[in-house]
């Protein structure tokens, strides 16, 4: 007969668990486009220069800075580049080409002039903005730049990241493996959801809720059944299901002798065993958190409602760190490392990269065109300032939108 | 050649966009196994009562309450209650039945005196507490009463939902059906991620970073691939593919021709079209919101950044809308309706109802055994008791853990 001593406080079951656990997440190979809310296993390095050319910002006029230091000024038009192709044409002095906005910048020219400051006419283009050299386009590597860092290890791969990693043709990735998580339900009055219940039996309730918190924790369930109240049938499927399985489950029978037979089995199934047996937390007071060779198993209480509380409590932390997953909250407030100022009157979604520093959040704007696939993978979040607002100073709290 | 006149705010599009949009969600019964955080198309009610025996919850002694109004006495042990089975037995005055927790109480008993305050002797059950009527038992339906709702219409079906729908006996449920988005990427220069660019060609981001947040949002992505800045071929790709989508996005070219093409070619596709041009927001000003014969259509800018910005302000919101999803915070605070008492120094983990107030948040326990499936359905979140504390007051503010 079961009898509990002193129970284990919530934090000491952790911390048991924690000193004879070692966590040694499975890697693997996936395609980029499955790999959003993965997390990294290595670090990403940039295979190559982005952009492999030097790349117009804008629709309008490339040109030579030395030749439009003083305005108005007309130079003559030798060309258009087309979308996606070469820039084969050279800029020469008093000479210029038109350009799309993501188009090659021709050799020569070192400068983009935007159609709403040319006017095209007969006899030339007249340049009417004095700007200097790299004014609306980006140099080779400016955006992110062969062999760079593009996303560290541990990211949990984000819409942006997705997009940023095929953009370098980066089309598969490693990332940590989503654990496997055999649910075993025991218990002589469970029944399976489609049949139909006599006498004192029950349908089966925890395989399936278990099962949904385990997807929601990011790790794979796999249902392993009902095994009635016999510790030879119980041991003989939890050794197969925890082969197959990086992580067992076992939900415990609610009557007493049960949760005992579930704890000897757990007892059999590896090295060192049963860790902690009854937690000072209700409901769940009949848990038990073991390592067998390895591997993290959990005796968790019968009753629905416990077996649910117990799951966030001790399995889900352990489920995430399995697969290294850590989620920022979906929006959260932090302070400004600096001021962030808005001019023009458009409502302005800023990019900022999160740090913290003492336990608090503080963000730090990112400054680059909307066309730099890098200012996404380095931003963690995105702070708005209202059209017309003039912004916020250094220091102020803002609310921050985490990036999905 | 596109000219913006005065562009619209951020909310004078989504009300432009609201006014020519109907929603009509589409529905679809499907496994409830596979049903974790879909949204229920229609009210659950119980087809049974719950449970469909008078449960005990302990191991221990049936008996009748009016044999045991003065203790010790001594009843004798008649039988035994196994797990799943009925209890055939009636127990009469001056008797007694030992059953497990969870196990069936017998006709005759009302009551089920705990193993821990009685003593089996070789001449009976000395029970020791003179415990009242309906201790330690619940009634039939006690837990939820058939014809009762379990779960309402519109609920994100939760881990304790979907237990408590197979406990029931529910495999199946109607739930929104997830939207079905169509990405189509344009653009001469525009190139998939396996190839290799030369000239001013760019590998494709945007569907995938696309692909990635339309499945953050709970919708189906449905990747069209490249079409080239040609109407004809834009047109024939775009109507082909929301034909058999429930939503489009096109992700235009970045230069003004290829901008324009896109609004020409989403005017086209159906009433009344393009109802916004030009958005006042940074990055993301040249998107269009359409409605093309009551499908919403969406010219997102081609830039990587501003395409995601702009589907995250535009597009999300309806996406979820279509689905009827809306989700809680992971953790968030509220007040107290009541106060929350703690007593026997376990940390408690209460579940909690949430509702609003004027917009405020507000939260009340929820009283009931952990065996009661009906204490999880009705749940929002759980506020944790530390233990050894007494509890809240009234009015108090608590953190409040959402239910997953």
């Amino acid at each position: 007969m079961q009898t509990w001593g002193r129970l284990a406080s919530a934090d000491e079951a952790r911390a048991a668990f924690r000193a004879a656990w070692s966590n040694h997440p499975r890697k693997e190979w996936i395609a980029t486009a499955d790999a959003y809310a993965r997390v990294l296993a290595r670090e990403v390095v940039s295979p190559e220069d982005l952009p492999a050319f030097r790349r117009s910002l804008m629709d309008g006029f490339a040109c030579r800075s030395e030749d439009i230091r003083s305005v108005p000024v007309v130079l003559k038009l030798v060309g258009d580049v087309e979308m996606g192709a070469h820039a084969a044409l050279t800029v020469r002095s008093g000479q210029t080409v038109r350009v799309p906005t993501g188009g090659a910048v021709p050799e020569g020219a070192d400068v983009v002039v935007p159609i709403e400051q040319a006017e095209e006419g007969s006899n030339g283009v007249e340049i009417q903005a004095a700007l200097t050299a790299g004014r609306h386009l980006i140099e080779v590597g400016e955006d992110v730049r062969d062999g760079e860092s593009l996303l560290p290890a541990g990211r949990r791969l984000r819409a942006p990241d997705i997009g940023a990693l095929m953009g370098l043709g980066l089309t598969r990735v490693e990332v940590y493996a989503r654990p496997i998580v055999a649910i075993l339900a025991t218990g002589d009055e469970i029944i399976p959801p489609d049949a139909c219940p006599s006498g004192s039996q029950v349908r089966n309730v925890n395989t399936y809720s278990l099962s949904a918190a385990v997807h929601a924790a990011g790790a794979i369930p796999r249902l392993e059944g009902i095994v009635h109240d016999d510790e030879e049938a119980q041991l003989q499927a939890a050794r197969t299901a925890l082969r197959h399985s990086d992580v067992l489950i076992i939900s415990a029978g609610s009557s007493v002798g049960a949760k005992d037979l579930a704890t000897r089995v757990i007892q059999q199934l590896g090295q060192p065993g049963v860790l902690v047996h009854g937690i000072n937390i209700r409901p769940g007071k009949p848990t038990v958190l073991a390592v067998c060779d390895g591997k993290p198993v959990f005796g968790l209480p019968g009753q629905p409602v416990s077996v649910l509380n117990t799951f966030d409590q001790f399995v889900a932390p352990i489920l995430r760190e399995m697969q290294r997953l850590s989620v920022l909250p979906p929006e959260f407030s932090a302070r400004l490392t600096e001021a962030l100022r808005s001019a023009d009157g458009r409502e302005d979604h800023v990019r900022v990269r999160l740090e913290l520093r003492e336990g608090a959040r503080w963000v730090t704007p990112i400054h680059g065109v909307s066309s730099m696939i890098s200012t996404m993978t380095r931003a963690d979040g995105i702070v708005v300032v209202p059209a017309g607002s003039p912004g916020y100073e250094a220091d102020e709290e803002v609310r921050v939108r985490g990036i999905e």
